[in-house]
Parts: structure tokens; sequence; C-alpha cells
């Protein structure tokens, strides 16, 4: 959930000037025409890290908004009064009327988190919360609400930086407790425990919207854009609209979700790929040294007796030329050919087309104690099939969450999932391509149809980076490769691996 | 889940011949348009309990379909190819293509719920295993699939008469193993966790048909009509519909479903009101006598010092004059004034109007210690609002499972939520509004409204048993009184009402 809000997203104090008079008037607008509308409360839920800066942007927004229509919500430790009903009574009283703004400073979600943290509520109460939370928004947004929910991020250095910020200056210093410094030992924890809640609650109806802390004038921007852009949306969804269904009741999109229109505001221009340096150097010694190490540890590790119970699926996915196949042989190279299958995708056959899309990869699991190797994937639908239009995009939006469960299932299951992205530089390929036309026996894997999909480039990058968003998860996380040079992205690729399988198979005993 | 399939369905022997030729003529023409079309996989799950008709019921349907279409799917104990990959990995092999029919005899649904029974699964690992099924089903939707779940109900009666039946008679005694009589000694277990399991997964897209095993010519009549009224519907959806929507992305309606239109089919005109026997006997004498033993008890039972950690939520509803304010006074006499209050229910006031419809039962909800006495209901929203259009389909329809949620956080919290439908007949009623208009005293009682609500007196009907099939659960059933002697009804109210507090409050010491 986080990796998009860890690339130091930032806006100068210029653009910050230029931005901010048309945003206020947005909001102000927008805000005037809820009040007289009266058909929707809004509900904005800030929440995040400790000194993420929650505080400062309540303080921003009640500055950019008119205060009279706006309420914040604080919930400490439960009075009398609430302790006596059920845990939601205390949210219940609070929801604002229809026509208002409610912002809440710490929501439904901060007691099963903190209580998570502790260990005072197992893993699956937790999932339960969840899912409740899920359903009572559903029914909130179902009732007319719009439902704003914002996560500010901050790395663990990025949090360190501003307490001590916020301690060295003696206007702020009052606010940095011993409680912080405790907290941020538990950092890591809290992005385990937040990352899992917020993937299960992210739903099309109330989508999270995560926001890197860092750097305050983004913060405030960047969620005073995507508020002005949601109250602007809500006023056009009035309209009816023509939607093609397969039964009578709405099927629904489960957490996981699509991406709401909102959210693709663009604040600063920056993401996971634009932040890559794809050429990142290593020479040929360097790299068969590097090689012959990693592929004798991987091999080691492929017969090591505690990976009879577990299986491994890795997934390869990239741009065209982007040397998914080479990184696949070095891979393979290291592995007993009885152990491993590598599955090529293409498209789907007549008896695949008859059955649900991640039915053909359901077919290729291996059994404990193999390896599946995917050279493109069940991300096709959210990738190629999403740009070149051919599922709808109902369709490629509802994939997020069941690709989720999907992968999810498997690693409940015991199967170790690796999923690598190798991104090259629009020049690279085209270096590539034209190598390719160049050698004889790589002729073939060069098309008119790889010249078409370059011209999709932008389409492709903006699906890269959504794809990475939703389902680079906590159990299964996105590796990035930088691929402009094969001898490095093939290394990083053998050493995530490597690294990986050692964690799931636990200490090695070194004989 | 299985109120409305003990009340006796049954068909006779004319009305079954009579039936049989135009429902199979259906079902083959549903079939054949099924295969031509080759869009939709169909998904028919039979399911329920030991000995209630599954094996017959399969049988039947090879008999009235084309077999060529048709694969049964059967699950035993897994194999090694199946215990080596994820546990859902077995039913995707088993998946039906675009134009077929696949019947599975046990599915997803066996293997937790027989855990659970065992005590292998905790209610929490079932409780997520039906969100994950609930996820999988949607997904199955989306991609196209039809989904029928059957779930065949026998009262413990009548499976223990079936099971004798079978044993008797020499061609089938084969059939019944101590196995079979072992499941009998387990059926309250079997019904508390499966009708739990089908509350939570009994959704918009995949809705549970819960049919009544005892006859077979019903059970196998319904069967058959349901699955030709869904094929059927299945053509029509390919049309776009137009809907209004809130927002841009799909809001679902969750679990706890809206009623299919192929579900309201009927198939022998019987319903949990129609079997009602409304005129029950009661003497003056006897009420005067059982009136006071049971305030006392009831008395005793609000002090009683355990109360003191939990509280009471009262819900009355039933048809205009049925008797619920009586009745209400009669228990209000037993108690504290300190201690209760009865919150009667009309239409909302400006303020809650602009809340959602929940919101104003929230606010009226017992510290602990106390007792709340709802004249009128939540239900309202699917019992006049339905009826008289007040709201949305769309809402009513998703207001069951909101409801269902309600009471849930209830209960999980420690109140106890007990609830009467008090129903008379149209005489009777007729009887009352005379009366009413002869006293003074109650001739406010009587509008025109309530004059025009006789009116619609049987889509009152219809929507009162669509609530009790949707909202009558294990922890919070519907009791159902027969309320043309009022003698009877305010008898019966206290004592379900005693009953349900001591079993709330544990073992009764007598002091």
């Amino acid at each position: 959930m986080f990796q998009s809000a860890e690339i130091g997203h930032r806006i100068n104090k210029t653009k910050y000037r230029e931005a901010v008079p048309a945003l206020r008037a947005a909001l102000l607008e927008a805000q005037a025409k809820l009040f007289e509308d009266k058909s929707t409360p809004v509900l904005i839920l800030i929440s995040g890290e400790d000194g993420a800066g929650k505080r400062e942007t309540i303080h921003v927004l009640y500055e950019w908004m008119d205060p009279r229509f706006l309420s914040t919500l604080a919930f400490e430790d439960p009075t009398d009064e609430e302790r006596e009903r059920p845990a939601m009574w205390r949210y219940w009283r609070a929801l604002p009327p229809k026509g208002r703004i409610g912002i809440f400073a710490g929501s439904w979600y901060s007691d099963p988190i903190r209580r998570r943290i502790k260990g005072k509520l197992s893993q699956k109460d937790l999932d339960a919360r969840a899912e409740q939370i899920n359903r009572f928004e559903a029914m909130l947004v179902n009732e007319g609400a719009l439902v704003l929910k914002f996560w500010i991020h901050l790395t663990k250095d990025a949090q360190q930086q501003r307490l001590e910020d916020l301690q060295n200056n003696p206007q702020t210093a009052w606010r940095v407790t011993r409680w912080n410094w405790k907290r941020l030992k538990t950092y890591d924890k809290l992005q385990d425990v937040a990352g899992h809640m917020l993937r299960l609650t992210d739903t099309a109806w109330a989508p999270w919207v995560v926001v890197e802390g860092t750097d305050e004038k983004y913060r405030s921007v960047r969620i005073g854009q995507v508020i002005a852009a949601a109250l602007e949306a809500r006023e056009t969804v009035a309209k009816p609209e023509v939607t093609e269904r397969r039964t009578d009741t709405a099927v629904p999109m489960l957490a996981g979700s699509p991406i709401a229109p909102f959210l693709r505001v663009v604040t600063d221009g920056r993401n996971v790929l634009s932040t890559l340096k794809l050429d990142m150097p290593m020479s040929d010694k360097a790299y068969k040294q590097e090689l012959a190490q990693l592929q004798g540890r991987l091999s080691v590790l492929a017969r090591d007796p505690r990976f009879k119970k577990l299986s491994l699926v890795l997934a390869f996915e990239g741009a065209d030329a982007a040397g998914k196949g080479g990184a696949i042989r070095r891979i393979s190279a290291a592995l007993d050919a009885r152990q491993f299958e590598i599955v090529p995708v293409a498209a789907p056959t007549e008896e695949e087309r008859a059955q649900p899309h991640l039915w053909r990869f359901w077919r290729k699991l291996p059994r404990q104690g193999h390896i599946s190797i995917f050279d493109r994937t069940w991300y096709g639908r959210v990738l190629v099939e999403r740009v070149e239009g051919f599922c709808s995009e109902q369709d490629w939006q509802r994939a997020y969450s069941e690709i989720n469960d999907f992968e999810h299932e498997l690693v409940d299951y015991g199967v170790i999932v690796v999923k690598f992205w190798l991104q090259i530089s629009q020049e690279e390929q085209l270096k590539r391509f034209k190598e390719r036309e160049q050698i004889a026996f790589k002729r073939f894997k060069i098309t008119q149809e790889d010249w078409r999909n370059r011209e999709k480039w932008d389409a492709y990058q903006q699906a890269i980076c959504d794809m990475v968003e939703r389902t680079s998860t906590g159990e299964v996380p996105w590796t990035l490769v930088e691929a402009n040079n094969k001898n490095y992205a093939r290394i990083k690729i053998l050493r995530t691996l490597c690294e990986r399988l050692e964690e799931a198979l636990g200490p090695i005993n070194k004989a």
C-alpha cells in the first residue's frame, strides 16, 4: 500500500503559491454547493503514523474551507456513556448530517490497529473487524455519504527526522514525548498491521488515499486536491448511468479497489517508475562472479528438505524486450529440470476463454516441492487487456482484488510468491528492438505488434503504476527491477529470490 | 434461515403430474439456449442435511434435463494431487465451462461446516471462510457464471422419520449407516453452524434457496422451478439497464441478500404466516393467573445482578390494531420505570432524515442494565417503506443485511434482542377497527391511513414473509405471535421474553 508514498513526493514554494488560491476557491465552492443541496454527508478520515502531520493537515483544511460547516471529531478513550454501548455507538453519534463535513481525527480504524499492534487482537479478529468496517462504510455510502479516507505515510527515516525537527524547535518540542519515540520503535509493526488493514478496507465505495507526509506543501495540496475532486465528482453522479449488468442485482467489486477518478489527481508528477534509476552499473566481471555465487545459493535452497513442504511461484512481467526470458534462464539453469516448469503466457486458448480469467493460472500451480515460473502472468488483465481494451473497465478494475485474493490463497497455503516488474526506458527498448532485427535468431522475437505497443507507452506506464499501487502487498510485494543493464537486472532478481526463499525456509544451518 | 422451510410444504400427486411436463420442457429449452449461447457456466450446488434427499434430487435433475450437458462433481476426501495445492484448487479444476451445467454434490461449503461441527475450526475461522467464499462466488458471477445454491432442509423429526423409512425398506436399508444416526445426534449443532454459514453467504449475487425436503414431490418441483426461472432470467439480463448510481463505482449490497426474482417462484402457496393458527384459545381466568406469574418472573429477572452487565432491546412489529401497545403495557407493568424506556416509532424527524436510516435507533440504545422497548422498529424500511414506496427497491433490499449487521453488533456486545411479530387476521383487524370507532378514548387510534393500509394487505403479507426469511437468525429469531386472541398473545410474548432472559443470564440460583 505504501510503495508509491515513499518516492520523495514534494512540490516547491512557487508551485505551492500558484496552486493554493485555485484550490481554496474550488473547495469553498464545492462546500457551498454541498450545504445548499443537503443531500450528502461527507466524512473525512485523517489517519496515519505519529508525527506524520495529521494535526497540521486538519489545521490547513480549516484554513482553506468554511469552518462553519466543518466539525472535527476526535476520539480519545471512550467515556462511561460510550463504554456501556456497542463499540460503534460513539461513531454513530458523531456522524455529520447531510450537507456537512465531519473530519475524523481518529476513527473506527484506530482501535483495532492499536490493539493488534499490542497483540490484544488476533489476526483473524482484525480481519473480522475489517469486514465489519467495510459493511459499515458500504451502508454509509448507500445512505448517501461520501467517505474519504486519508493515510499520511512517512518512511521510518522521515519519521525519525520529523521527530528530531519537532524536538529541536523550542515552539514544538513539547509535542514530542517519550511515547512518540517508543512508537518509532514499533514502526515496522505498524506498517505491517496498517498495510494489511488498509488493503482489506480499500474498497470501491470508500478507497484509501495514501499520502506521503514528508513534504508539508505536497501533503496539504494533495489532500486538498483529492477532497476538491471528490466533492466535485459528487455533483455529477446524480446522472443516471447506463451500465451493462449480468444480473438484476448489483455484483459488488469487493475490497482491493478500483481506482476512483478523483484519486487520479496528479499533484507532482512523480511515480514509482519515474523515480527508478534505470541505468544501474555492473561490469561483466562482477556479474559473472555474482551470478555463479547466487546460482549456487539458489540451487542449495531449492534442494533444502524444508522446501519439500512448500512450493514456489515466480511471476515475471515487463515491457517487450525488457529481459524476462534471459532472467528466467539464469534461474532455471540453477534448478533440477524435474522440479520446475516454465509457463509462457500468451493469448488464452478457446478452452481457457470459457473459464474465469484466473482459471488458466490455477491449472499451472506447482505441487509441493515444485516451482512454476510464469513468463507473463495473471497481471495481463490489468496491463495488456486494460490498455488494449480487451476487457471492460469494470473487468480490470475488479481484477485487482481478485488477484490479491488469489495470491493470498497461495501464500496462505504455503506457496512462496515472488513477482518482478522489469522496467526499461523507451530508448533502451528501441535499441533492443533494432538489435533483434539485426540478429537472425532473435528476429522472431520482434513483430509489428511490438512496434504498436510502443505507441501506447504512456498508457502502459499508468497501468503499471496502478498495478503496483493496488497489488504490492506485505505478503507479496512487487520487486521493481531497473533493467536497462541486463547484468544488474539478473543479479537483482536472483538475489531477491534467494532472500525470499531464505526468509520462507527460516534460519539456514550452515553445515 | 430455516423458518420458512419448516411449515410442511407439499404438493399432491395430481398437481405434480400437472406441473412436471411444462417444467421439463422449460428446463430443456433453457438448457439448449444455454449451450447455444455459450456465454454462461451454471453451477448448481445441492447441499443439505443427511437423508434430506440430495441424491434423489440430482437423480431427478438428470431425468428432467439433457444429461449430455450436465456433469456431477462429487468431492470426497481430497486426493494426493489435491492435498498438495491450496484448498480451492480442486474446485477450480471442476468448474464447468460456459454453456454447461455443473452439479456440485458437496462443495466449498462442506468442509468448513463439517470442521466447525467437529470443533476443528473456530467461529472466527468459519467467518473468514464465509468471507472468502463470498469473494470467490462474486468473482465467478462477475466472470459470467450463474451460481444456484440449494440447501435441502428437514426438521429433526422429519429427518428421523426419513432414516426410519429408508431402513424399513429393504431396497434402501443399506444406505442407512450408524454414521447417519450419529449425524442425527448432531442435528442441532448442524442447524446452528449451517444456519450461520448460510446467512453469511446469502448474497445478492449468489443467494441461497432453502427447500423443505420432507415431501419429495414438492422438493423436486421447487428446485426444478427455481432452476428454470433462473436460467430464463439469465437470458434477459444482457440488456443494458439504466440505474441511478450515487458514485461512479458500484456500491455492493452485501451478504444477507436482496430477493432475486427467481426466488419468488410460488410452488405450493404456503408461507410462515398462512400456516399460523391465529385463533388460539385462552380463557380470561387462565390468562390472569399466568399473567401474574410471568410478570413476577420478569420482575425478578430484570433485577437480577447479572443483568447489570447486559441490556435488553425489545422490538414489536405487527399490523395496525394487532395489540402491540397492550402487550408492551403488560411488560412495562413488571418493570421499574427508571430502568426502561418505551420508544414509539413514527415517521422520521427532519434531523433523522439527514442521517442513515438506522441512526435514530442507535440513538435509543439502552445503557447496561437498561431496557429499550421499541413500538415499531428498524423494520419499517422493509415493511411500510417498502410497501408504500417511501424508499427505492434497492434501499429496502439492502436493508436486510444492514439490519442483520445492526442486530449482530448489539448481540456481540451483550445486548439481548427479542423481536415479536403480532399476526392477526383481516377479519379480526376489521372488528377491532370498528370497536375503536365506537369507544371514545380509543378513537384517536384509528385514522384514514389505517383504512388505507388495509387495502395493501397482500403486499404487507409478502413483505412480512420476506422479512422473516431474511432476518430470522440463530442469534435473533423472530417470534411470530398468533394474536387474534389478546390473552394468548400477551402470555406468549411474556413467556418468550422470560425464557430468552433466563437463557442469557445463565442458570438461575433459586434462593
